[in-house]
């Protein structure tokens, strides 16, 4: 699972002068509950505000269709995303959103975030 | 009804360094009113920012559950799930958020929450 | 649970001679799974063209609060709550539509009908 | 309460050679409940063919107006209100539908329908 | 208001030997209250079969602002903009529907339609 | 008019030590203008931090079906709700939004707030 | 155009010690396009807080009516009801929303705001 | 993948006599596409009226599971999933209705359905 | 524009013995218009039942995306498409429906069906 | 496409003194993707405070119309109408969301915000 960040691609920013948003919002992200082997789904959402590269739409869909058959919790799934693509495109910000569709009547959204450490605004 | 609590099952933290959020949405909370012996409905959320440990999502269910046939008043069963759930898990913050299907032609949302005391943010 | 219909109560049709459709919509039913103990929730609609007698609102209340601790199957308590309602209020027309929260990633609706036999329109 | 319907006015149909519907739509009717004194409100929309007239719309709400203090069931002030409006405008078909808000957890709607006997279509 | 419909254009029929289905809404109509001088809103469609001809869209747009400042009736301006469009493009079938904002609390709706006559389906 | 507060009933905070917010929304609401002597309808909203002492829900609802025969202005009885409910349960803070139904075709909602002025936070 | 806010009147705020939010929607506006002489529709909405004066809602509908044969663009029309209201009610905060419809595929919103000089907040 | 319809389990109909319908929804179907290796989503629908057996809702869903990682077109994954429940359930009506996410800018759903030959109503 | 249908491509009907509806939706269908060479966007629907071919999604895109740059009318462009995939998959049963976006504050929707005429059902 | 930017047209503001919000949002902005070839669909909304100048609004579709056939990245387009739009209207602050239609199951949004560097707020 740990090569896994390898299928991400980066293209440089267009415009690095400027701190803006992109938003990525993928709503058929699945994987695979690691004690019940049965399918979580859920929406993923990656905001970030770029420095010197962006991520390649194409590769973050391979990359999230990467964890169709593996087995992960909600709570490190997302973090890992978050890991993956800070350690990748190195960003000013980013923000990962994972909203997971309903598991014995309950409904859970993990949202975990990155600053970088020398920003100063 | 004040070993309810134990029915709540942790997970150590998998990203204890980094502040992140945890939401779940229960929307099948039910519990009776003390007084007329009616039940009642709610949805209830959690959102917290863990520090060593998570709830586990199953065993919340089963808490949930446990108060199927309890009489207790909206107000009360709030600031009850905050307290419990800040007992087992001891996070960083919590809010827990009741809303309360019509009763009398009225809605009520309940909304309490929790900061650790010591926390030098 | 075979005494349960005598919760309903019945009133006279205010308009016996005209052929009109009553619908009671109930979102807050709930029973209890036979097999795993676990609560299921759901929307119970009741649509009826009345012959001699209507339902007494309040009673059809307490009747499907009855069920809350019934381990009863979906498709099984649908048709039962059609035949007591048919004993009691022995009506021209009803259909009962019982729509169930999603359990293991699937909604379920049951859809069931009485029509009177000897009904000449 | 019987004299209610002198309230509402008509005026000739301005197109009384074609079959065309009329339909008005009130969702803030309010009476009282006899039981309990306490109120209860309801969406009423009537639909209509006319044949020789129309019922004039601010009448029509003064007549839902005349209901705000009375005592009747949701069965039957659906069945009055059709009655009445009958009786005065003769419309060649009429269709009342009172959507009533939830009470005990329970909405209701109650539908009643007239058609001219000796309409020959 | 006689001449209104000469603002209305046509144009052939691009597929004269099928029976398809062309509608328009508008939800920007505008007339007066013929009683009080205030402001009437409505959206208004318009459905229809055509034979030899279509209505040209910006032609209807002008022929419905030219209602903007004519004082008439909900009942009234149905009908009229049926008769008209039916006297210039003389289609197989059409139906006019008129959605009027509320008004006094009630909300109307008023639909009227055309068959031609000898139509041999 | 003066007395109607005397309705509101009132019971102990079930957990004083906590700041945390109850909201009621009440969708039924209905006066009548002090003009013409039609109905007004509105949805009210309370929201409030509770000090020592909670509103009791049903005689909330009692208090303001006590308006609904009142003459009284959109402006007038927000402000008199909140001073009659400030004046009753003393919280530390409350707002009360009052959202009125279209009248002339303008929808209106105002909105008034209460600050315990000893408050230190 | 000028003497447009003389339609405007005002009565005393009812509770002149209290700031609070006084909001009315108006979905039903309409003027002219001084290019082209087509018409244009928008929603306004005004929220301000009063001091010595509230604006009487019914001469705001008349007021706006006024513009409905007026050529004036999108982002004069916004200030000057503005500047109107300012004049004649004198509040302590103004904001102006003019939300207007659709035009060649393009939806406008423009949002103005007054705020009383010596205010010390 | 022949052999995916041994996962699907029946129970007796508790109802035989009477004719009543049964639907499952699953927002969670995932197949890969056979050509480009890419994960599909979609919403299987299955509504039918029991003959002797009913579905068990648990091994339906164990049923979805197993397309998981196939690669099947639209068209015939509709299909198949109608002709295995028709031979394990043997129903009197069913049909399977298959919404599938947007591909290429455009959603498509598949509909079929299967009636008892000897089938007399 | 003539050759344009040569772009679709088909594939034989999976099932062929059975009468099932396969519908696409495509939302992003853009063209120019005649007149004023401004673009149009509509949202186009095809409903079939196949005989003995289907029509391959991807071909169906790309034949959609070759109206790009043509100037055509609502109502010829929607019985073109009709005629096109008639011709060319040679279906049982079609149906287009081409719903515009707002011209001139006026929305259109077309709809145009073929049925095989030697069809006995 | 150096020279798009000479489409869009400016009129003096109608109030200079107030800082006020203009947005248009285009839900109908198409360019091609310059990888694949294929049509990308997006809306874009533009949010801004003028200082002398307004865009026309006009000259801004036929703006947006002019990236019809361009090949030019989500991110690359976004900047470069936020450049053009801010060269040309000199606002004082200027905000450009681009919202574009799923991709491969991910929709994306990029914002980027002009803010005049000698603003002393």
């Amino acid at each position: 699972m740990n090569d896994k960040k390898n299928i991400l691609e980066i293209f440089p920013n267009p415009k690095k002068g400027r701190d803006y948003l992109i938003t990525h919002i993928a709503p058929e992200f699945t994987s695979v509950c690691p004690k019940t082997g049965q399918p979580d789904f859920a929406t993923i959402s990656v905001e970030y505000i770029p420095d010197s590269f962006c991520v390649e739409l194409k590769s973050l869909k391979f990359y999230y269709n990467a964890y169709r058959n593996d087995g992960i919790y909600f709570e490190g799934v997302t973090n890992k995303i978050l890991d993956d693509l800070v350690a990748v495109c190195k960003p000013k910000y980013m923000r990962v959103t994972a909203d997971f569709n309903v598991r014995g009547g309950i409904t859970s959204v993990i949202e975990a975030e990155y600053k970088k450490s020398n920003k100063k605004k």
